[in-house]
């Protein structure tokens, strides 16, 4: 145990070795959304050592056809867990810093109780009589197994697909009960295409005439229509560059031109999937099938009241992450959630993972995904403070740095104690941070970025990953004290009503920005008709991107407008740099100041 | 008669009316890729009448599941047709100028020989013993049938889908015989994600016992089997967003809650799928589905010599159309073939339309799709000379149409006779519409924006609707005499290495541009800090997008690199053009130029 711990702390990957599953039997009546259990036993396994204060449980939540077996070697079959490389000691959920719970779903039927589960009071299986589930209804039942276990909260939970599912209904139900969370490939509602996906696998096991109305033996179950279900349902699971580079138009049988292409040849993606629909029918039940995609396609946490009042009393921080491969729950279904927590001014981030593989991604080894867990998990405590960072970017000569001192000196003296701060463009959330440590400010990030998202996530801020106008557009009105542009309006197509619908969510706007009527520029250009080449203007133009450049007299001429209709806005404070960027600007700044800060206030 | 071709002259719509379908027999041996048919025969429909040189026969090819009934009211079942908004008098495929003809394909089971139909020699219907089928066979059958019609040349051939893939099969089968072709909707080969949606089809099919191995009756068809493949294809013909907004989550039964998500409630969504999988094993049959799919997954012009080689010989006028959400046969996969036939230096165009209903847009009342299709059909016929153009410009006072003008009077008096160019930023495709006019040029014109890309098609310009970095990516290495990049440079990220990668598809490059030096631009800059706006630079910096300005002198030092390496080329003409962009400008053009246009030159 010792040197486990010994190895975990070097932070090397150590193995789980052999674990055994256990059973919670619930001997109580358990009412469901649509029916009720005379009793209930749950399947689960446990990794690690709760701590003593028993603050260190981390809940992870299964996918459709998942199970309890996460990590390790199951002593039952020798298999490994489905997570096994991201569960373990010093893996991404470290199980030598946290103690990691995972349990059969109820209505699964590796285990929990389900429709394959002998109902006491008839003495046969449930069958299709089992009641009509819920995510919430297992998420109830994990509730029991976690009483049970004696864990007054929950550290994190965790879950991909039906599991992000579970954890997005975890925050919604004990929302004081659980400190964060993490949905991955998920979505908090089912859209129609998902529902026509599913509904075509129910019927093609309903039409089996081996079903029988659910009435089915281990001899006789609806094998054929199981097969097609799980064929079809998995091509949803991959996406069409991975099937492409995995499979291409590659044939079983190599040969002559007319053995290739006879009806019998199969392509290999045929034998995969015919495969994969025979593995299944072995390991999985057609009612459980039946029962559990009509519970995910009945999770909807928009409904007519939508998504907003329902996270209303959502309190856990909590990180979603999409795949940008993933069409059957999207990038922008995961984005929903997020964007409505952080409307609701809630403590959560949006994550996209760009991987090729689609839905499965989340269960796949991506050493950005698994990081990405990690840093969450760590949250702010693995940050060097922020005057660390400061110090070593004086004593570097990297203009961008300084600069970046600059606007944080300038904003923090203007930002008050805890004001909330929307960051456009925040870069790794050194601002935020900074804000968040001195002032105890709520921030928000928003980078397009994954690199500089994932610093972000791993100071503790939270974050946005996307496009700043969407950002913007799916805030509230007045939400923000403060909206922040350091150095990035210049990358805006038409900057001014980006600039308007920040004074929308946010009092005051900070603008900081190069100002590009700095003599140096003018006379340069004057004189040689070309751009200037420095610090700040590095790239000759073959080498550059398109920007925007404005100067510190076309800024205040959009804000002092005389023809135009009045502006919603005032010009508020405003401090200029020289050249230098460190030292103060006051006289002539059109022609003298390398940089500007601006605020404008809503009137 | 003579009313009806008064109401298409002047392109109001008109009806078709009454259609009779008609029945071609041939008597002959039939040898198919992988079988022999002893005899065969054809269902078809025509509409419009034939001219007298038999130059005016349209050939439309149906989809999958389609028919010979395209448009008009069948006098069979009093069925319209299914493209009958698009093919009719005044309609875009016009049938009081065209002789317009569909046949149902070799294979199917609406009237053409196929499974159903009875074998001669065993007088049992074919059923699986119908032989393996390929999209070449189907082209061969409709062949036999345009000899039949005496038919010596198709003025075009059209079609959708699997109807894209016929068209695509007969420019490469007989690149004599058609002139043009519209590829819609369609692929070159079918993905591995494609044939796996196919292969759980089938499955659903084959698993179903009633299949019997294809020998079943009218009484005991596969019923259940075939009506899952048919919902499940259905939700691949769709978008996610299309499902969305005709479903959404919208429940069956209204009523209270309990009621709402019993079980037996359905979703819309479901119930829609089921209507359309029973509608289905109406009118369809399971063996010609199984033979059908296969048809389609074995189609590849790809194989192991590659889509050039397969395309080598077209001849034929291609217009490629891909629809934005289509993920069935998508955008990429559309674009693939374009892509070939210009690399090819074919006369084809790719070109995009942005619609919501994913794979079946083809087959809606769109707009912006069916005028495409009117334009090409009528290609240069519908343009207006350029020179009026031109004229029209000189009067007009848009700074715009002076500097097009300039332009096209530079490069056209650079381009020699009969050369290729490659129009970067081709706009409407007016200097490529020169060009051929006057210098029987052979163009290609590339441009984002779907308006200007029809409008190309509309001049008879060959023009690739994407990015401009692509287009390039794709093409050859020498594979045109010029390539012009006409005052777009600005807006490329880093244009050095685009114009560089120009240079390798281009022996010579010619690049225009408002240089950014002239003086106005520095006096105003100097004086005020502030840019200028007049008519080149027309926003103020908050209505602007981000844009790369260059000047005269910046654009030579890139040319005439003194400490990097060697440039691939060298400087050849230049022209420059006062600040009125008309007179020239032969001394200090960096301050005095407006205007600069370069010719690079490939060494």
């Amino acid at each position: 145990m010792n040197s486990s711990k010994k190895i975990a702390k070097e932070s090397k990957e150590g193995e789980i070795g052999k674990v055994s599953p256990q059973i919670f039997e619930y001997k109580k009546s358990f009412v469901m959304s649509y029916g009720e259990l005379s009793s209930l036993q749950i399947k689960y396994e446990t990794y690690g050592r709760l701590n003593k204060d028993r603050s260190n449980a981390i809940l992870v939540c299964h996918a459709l056809t998942g199970d309890h077996h996460v990590a390790g070697i199951s002593d039952e079959d020798e298999r490994k867990g489905w997570w096994d490389h991201a569960v373990g000691p010093g893996k991404a959920i470290d199980t030598s810093e946290y103690f990691v719970i995972c349990s059969n779903v109820l209505g699964a039927c590796q285990g929990s109780t389900g429709p394959t589960s002998i109902n006491p009071l008839t003495q046969k299986p449930y069958g299709m009589t089992f009641p009509d589930l819920t995510i919430k209804d297992m998420v109830s039942a994990q509730k029991l197994l976690l009483d049970h276990l004696m864990i007054k909260s929950l550290y994190s939970v965790v879950g991909g697909s039906m599991g992000g599912m579970q954890a997005l209904q975890w925050v919604v139900e004990f929302p004081s009960f659980v400190k964060s969370a993490m949905i991955i490939a998920a979505t908090a509602q089912h859209s129609a295409q998902t529902i026509a996906f599913n509904e075509v696998g129910r019927t093609s096991i309903k039409r089996d005439p081996h079903w029988n109305n659910g009435e089915y033996t281990s001899e006789t179950r609806p094998e054929a229509g199981l097969a097609v279900a799980r064929m079809m349902a998995h091509i949803t699971y991959l996406s069409d560059k991975a099937m492409a580079e995995k499979f291409g138009r590659d044939l079983m049988i190599a040969g002559d031109e007319q053995d290739q292409k006879s009806e019998n040849n199969q392509f290999t993606v045929e034998s995969y999937l015919h495969y994969q629909g025979f593995k299944f029918v072995d390991r999985f039940d057609a009612n459980t099938y039946l029962k559990l995609t009509k519970a995910l396609d009945r999770f909807d946490l928009v409904g007519d009241n939508g998504l907003d009042e329902n996270l209303k009393n959502v309190s856990a921080k909590v990180m979603v992450v999409g795949f940008t491969s993933d069409w059957l729950y999207t990038p922008s279904q995961n984005k929903m959630i997020a964007e409505s927590l952080q409307r609701l001014g809630k403590n959560a981030s949006y994550l996209e993972i760009d991987h090729d593989h689609g839905h499965d991604s989340f269960l796949l080894n991506s050493h950005d995904f698994l990081r990405l867990i990690k840093l969450f998990l760590k949250g702010e405590n693995l940050v060097k403070p922020v005057h660390q960072e400061s110090q070593k970017s004086r004593h570097s000569n990297n203009r961008s740095n300084v600069k970046k001192e600059a606007d944080l000196k300038v904003i923090s003296g203007w930002v008050k104690k805890d004001e909330k701060v929307l960051d456009l463009g925040c870069g790794r959330g050194i601002l935020l941070e900074h804000l968040r440590e001195t002032k105890n400010v709520k921030g928000l990030g928003v980078d397009y970025d994954s690199t500089k998202a994932a610093a972000c996530i791993s100071r503790g801020v939270n974050v946005y990953q996307g496009d700043i106008r969407n950002a913007l557009s799916m805030l509230s009105d007045n939400s923000f004290d403060w909206v922040v542009f350091s150095r990035m309006v210049e990358e805006l197509p038409e900057p001014g009503q980006v600039i308007l619908d920040a004074l929308r969510v946010g009092k005051r706007v900070a603008v900081s920005f190069v100002n590009h009527g700095y003599w140096r520029n003018r006379l340069h250009f004057s004189r040689y008709g070309s751009r200037i080449t420095n610090d700040v203007y590095s790239e000759k133009w073959e080498k550059s991107h398109p920007l925007n450049h404005f100067s510190i007299k076309e800024f205040e001429s959009f804000c002092n407008p005389s023809v135009e209709l009045k502006k919603p806005f005032r010009l508020g404070r405003k401090v200029f740099h020289h050249g230098n960027w460190r030292t103060e600007c006051r006289w002539i700044p059109n022609l003298r100041a390398g940089l500007a800060i601006y605020e404008l206030v809503r009137v």
